[in-house]
């Protein structure tokens, strides 16, 4: 166990960087990274530029910050069922996003909506940020690719008889649908969410099971 | 036909309004839509502010022209052959996007391929704004609305025999997956393309024949 003073020491710091980090993505969100400075970063969280600049080298590292909170956030939903692809294809087909795999409930408190919405156009912001500046594209990639081989484990334990390169195939095809779907939030809904759902889901069946003989080839 | 003053009239308007989207669109690219304001895209163009103004009301307009050009593209190149669902599945197993029906080409010119970089990021750009201000999210709303309409009659031609409904849930499928390759451009290629393609091919054609009796039944 740590001494006290250094319990109290971190978790000053983790204060400062959660508070820092809330500011940062309210200004972002308004304001476009290029649009927002420093200076309002500091002015929103209630701290001068001085401090934050002891919490943060600069504006990337703090986007670096906020992409990896974003990316934990969706590891830790998809640890909880991955695997139900009848709700991936449910939530897919709705729309529901953030929480992909978790069963999304409705009740689900207005404040952590917002927050999804934040994420997500924080991270359009990051994705067109990362097509001009390296050091946003490197935060991106390696965010993605830690994501990604999470989700290949855990859809490599609760389908097993797939080759490493046939699963990451599979993988990215689940990629790209939930990419895809995220993207297109804010385009006017086209097609009957029941439909689209009958249509993830036997993709999916097909995906991972070999309906002949599930279980029995291998 | 019109007076020969009015051509010339037409032909000089037309040419001033592709020099200063020429200009916005690097403008854009390199600071952001925030980050580039009227002056900037006026000395790019090599245009004073107040003639910028005589062509496009605000900043919006520009962003909407620049829209409305991508979407037009995409939608001529698709008139190619979005029925050639082979080719379809090579070019996104191959994030071939911008081109995504049409054959690609190794010998591409570089400067059709930059234009195509450039209009990627624009519009994840534009995303990225549509998430805050309302004009942008109509603008952004309005084409993808006309992409799908075109994208939906040229596969209903091609595949009579489902209903309108139908088709508007394999069409939405398609969109979800041309976006989320397109939105996965940056990040790393994990996936055998090969593998890939078998994958989005077999796909496609369980989504658009009936593969027991193609024909037969309707």
């Amino acid at each position: 166990m740590l001494p006290p003073q250094q319990c109290s020491k971190d978790a000053r710091i983790s204060a400062r960087r959660d508070q820092i980090i809330a500011a940062a993505r309210l200004c972002f969100r308004k304001h476009g990274f290029h649009g927002a400075g420093m200076a309002e970063i500091a002015k929103t969280s209630l701290l001068s530029v001085g401090q934050i600049y002891r919490y943060f080298a600069n504006k990337d590292a703090i986007i670096e910050e906020i992409v990896r909170r974003i990316v934990m956030k969706k590891i830790r939903l998809m640890t909880g069922n991955a695997h139900n692809l009848q709700q991936v294809a449910h939530n897919l087909a709705h729309r529901r996003i953030g929480n992909l795999s978790a069963p999304y409930k409705e009740e689900q408190c207005a404040e952590q909506k917002e927050q999804a919405e934040i994420d997500h156009a924080l991270m359009l912001e990051v994705a067109a940020e990362a097509t001009r500046n390296p050091a946003v594209e490197k935060i991106w990639r390696d965010s993605e690719k830690q994501l990604f081989n999470e989700a290949k484990s855990l859809l490599s334990a609760t389908f097993p008889q797939f080759s490493e390169t046939e699963m990451t195939a599979k993988v990215e095809t689940l990629a790209v649908i939930c990419e895809g779907t995220a993207f297109r939030r804010l385009t006017t809904v086209h097609a009957d969410a029941e439909l689209l759902e009958a249509i993830y889901h036997h993709y999916f069946q097909s995906l991972f099971e070999t309906d002949e003989a599930i279980g029995v080839e291998n």
